[in-house]
């Protein structure tokens, strides 16, 4: 009943939100950024008790938030994403005159924001589903994650001064907090339009059968994670070994391995594995124990690990005796086993990483075709090597939404060519990136006006583009200034 | 076990075609174009016989689907749909290195696509949806309309050909006859990765059903028709009274019917309704009986209208005595019977048309919120009485792809601009269009390569823009040349 009455709140605020004008929702964005930088000291202190994640962690996510909402009120005020085109018409052609049309993008409606507890700022209240989405037209009823309910409500606060100071409806940006019975309400809701979600597999899938079995389908827009493998091989093994297992140590334990992009698996050469083995398990003993999110997390790790045991095959390279910290564990499997085992396909959440080890060429092309679709593949070769693996390149890239030549996964950088999605079930829908500027698109559908008046069109579709943006006109691109 | 086949070779074939460059993909279309065009002696008697439907129709529509090719291999070769997007690394960066970031679209893999019986042509075997897919960089597993058989396998035999001339693998189009088991089949396949449906909404909708309950789920772009209002205002039908009856009897008529976009609602001022009644039913009168596509659809539309006379406050300007051939329809009601009843929001098939009276202006701007997801909504009023009219316009463009002023929602143009596709039920995915040059969008996901040596990386995202295509390079859209 009370979520009804936000969702019909949602819809109203909407109605009024669409018509802002692209300069009018950059100054709102703005002006969030400049209150969450100010907002820092009263955010950190709570952010880091709640999410146990260090102060550096904390201050360096805050800076990509801001930076990200910045980023958003440039790219959504220059206007390309709107994709205008027209097609002059022609009154006098024959059989039958060429009507006028003007296609722009136009927001879906309310969106349902589910925060993720890995990045109580970054992907949560005021984090990049929202942000995309508010910056798209749309307005937010934002689902709070219970394990940092007082951030959620601080960022929330200054969500609504923001609104507030830009003179615009408190109900563009709405706040819920409960559980799981609460979002499945909001999504399941008439009004809803779409969903947005960073989370688990099992969160996700959740909500993306609801939404599909609506009366009226909305999309889901569900980042659910992946074993983001790291393929080695040969030459680069034999050139990097000390550096890779520093790379792969490191990245494997940031953040506690709770990070989506987390590197779960490498592939490696069979005659390289021990090697790097013996260095990795002496950098991951060395490692200090780290608290996980919240003592669900933690848990669950343990028990996924302790599950691992029973698999066949594996061979364990460093396990931990006690996981009542996030302590690293690192195992070995060979390719027939891993591929044998559907259980090694999947993630763990945290630093788990398994070592699947490739007796020849022939093991390694025709591994893309059994991996899962991925968020991340890294590739760690020497380009010249390259040469002699045509089709692997292609092969991994169609498993994945970003494919790194060397680095680790890790670290997600946020800008304008981003792709941080991948095919299903690294997210419900593989055409969308939830982080970079192309994620405002999840959120709008195109709309074609025929033989408008000017007077009556959009600013976007306007003969003499007042707005000065991008347009295709009559099939020709043009710069908008 | 033989589908199984066919999808196997499908995705053997799509690992060769996604590698082709956009040239040869333009040049595959253009010569496929060609031998369309050469072929019309062969086809004109065949898809009249099949369709019923007249040679001068038939003959239009083949010009309408090779100059909807040629366009596709115009615009595919153009390259600014791949959404290239380059953001440069900074290797001094703190505190970490940027990465170097290059994004752009890539095929999503083996595409069915499920022809329309009315359009033998232009939505079916080498109709928009094929076509897209094959620009794309898909292939397709096409799924032959029973309702025209012959003319279907001509269409592919031309496309085989097209094919060969190029040296491209035959299996990048295959053909399946058959009927809603091997569709079922097809979406259900493993391989599979994309569907495109063009039909009724019990199709449709099944097949959605069916792609998102797969262990993977996948899109599926179902068209499936709409009532397409039209909207009369007062001032327009005091000027117009005589052009409104005859555009809209024509407009309903045409095709017997059978279009997409054929209007099946007409809003009226409960003052002009009787004025416009007498008009349209002398002119609808008058029409000639045509022959629909097929004896299925003929019952189909004669039980729809019988089933019409039982709904509570209709009132009925032309029954036909007999239905045996498609006469038009048209009937009245008042609009709180249209809100109370659910059935008189759903399309009928065929030249069915219900004018719907409304009283004031309250009743006008209550309505655009219980209108169900449209392809087109047309306006029908003066240019100064929107005025008097705030927030109709905006009501109207929520709730559809397409908002005409003036004219009428039959005749869909091919071309950059069009929007055919709307809110559901209209499709399943009102984020994508199944005509113009945006429908390539609907069969691709993008894929960004990080710190990817120059040489590695794909023609589209090389630094020096061999391919000269248009592309955001650090936030800034450049022209290609």
């Amino acid at each position: 009943m009370q979520l009804d009455h936000i969702m019909q709140q949602s819809a109203a605020a909407f109605s009024q939100y669409k018509e802002t004008s692209l300069a009018q929702r950059a100054t709102f964005l703005r002006h969030l950024a400049e209150l969450l930088d100010q907002g820092v000291e009263r955010l950190l202190p709570i952010a880091c008790a709640e999410s146990h994640l260090p102060e550096g962690r904390i201050k360096g996510e805050l800076a990509r938030t801001t930076g990200q909402i910045r980023l958003f009120a440039t790219y959504l005020e220059e206007g390309s994403w709107l994709e205008v085109t027209i097609d002059h018409g022609d009154p006098d052609r024959s059989p039958a005159p060429k009507p006028d049309l003007r296609r722009m993008l136009v927001p879906l409606g309310p969106v349902i924001v589910f925060g993720a507890s890995n990045f109580p700022l970054a992907f949560s209240t005021a984090g990049g589903d929202s942000i995309s989405a508010l910056a798209a037209g749309c307005t937010v009823v934002y689902k709070g994650h219970p394990a940092h309910p007082e951030t959620s409500l601080l960022v929330f606060e200054l969500v609504q001064a923001a609104l507030k100071e830009q003179d615009l409806p408190a109900a563009i940006f709405q706040h819920v907090a409960g559980g799981i019975a609460e979002g499945q309400e909001l999504v399941q809701h008439p009004l809803a339009e779409a969903v947005a979600f960073t989370g688990s597999y099992t969160g996700g899938k959740a909500l993306f059968d609801l939404a599909y079995a609506r009366p009226k389908p909305i999309p889901v827009y569900a980042e659910m994670g992946s074993t983001n493998p790291i393929v080695a091989l040969e030459e680069y093994c034999e050139a990097n070994m000390e550096k890779m297992a520093s790379d792969y140590s490191q990245s494997l334990t940031l953040g506690a391995g709770q990070f989506c992009t987390n590197p779960g698996l490498l592939f490696i050469p069979e005659s390289k594995a021990d090697d790097f083995a013996a260095l990795a398990a002496k950098l991951l003993a060395a490692m200090p124990s780290q608290l996980m999110l919240h003592p669900g997390i933690q848990s669950a790790y343990a028990s996924a690990v302790e599950a691992m045991k029973a698999q066949a095959g594996l061979e364990w390279i460093c396990t931990p005796d006690h996981l009542t910290a996030a302590l690293p564990a690192l195992a070995r499997v060979k390719m027939e086993d891993w591929s044998a085992s559907h259980r090694l396909h999947e993630e763990v959440f945290g630093p788990f990483g398994l070592m699947v080890t490739y007796a020849d060429r022939e093991q390694l092309h025709a591994m893309p075709a059994l991996l899962q679709g991925q968020l991340t593949i890294t590739l760690w070769a020497e380009e010249q090597e390259l040469a002699a693996h045509e089709g692997l390149i292609a092969g991994l890239g169609s498993r994945c939404g970003r494919l790194l030549f060397g680095g680790v996964p890790t670290g997600v950088e946020v800008g304008h060519a981003m792709q941080h999605g991948g095919p299903f079930p690294a997210t419900t829908d593989s055409r969308s990136t939830s982080v970079g500027v192309h994620a405002i698109k999840r959120f709008a559908r195109p709309l074609a006006y025929q033989n408008c008046p000017d007077s009556l069109l959009p600013e976007a579709l306007k003969e003499k583009n007042p707005l000065k943006i991008s347009r295709t006109v009559d099939g020709k691109l043009s710069l908008g200034d």
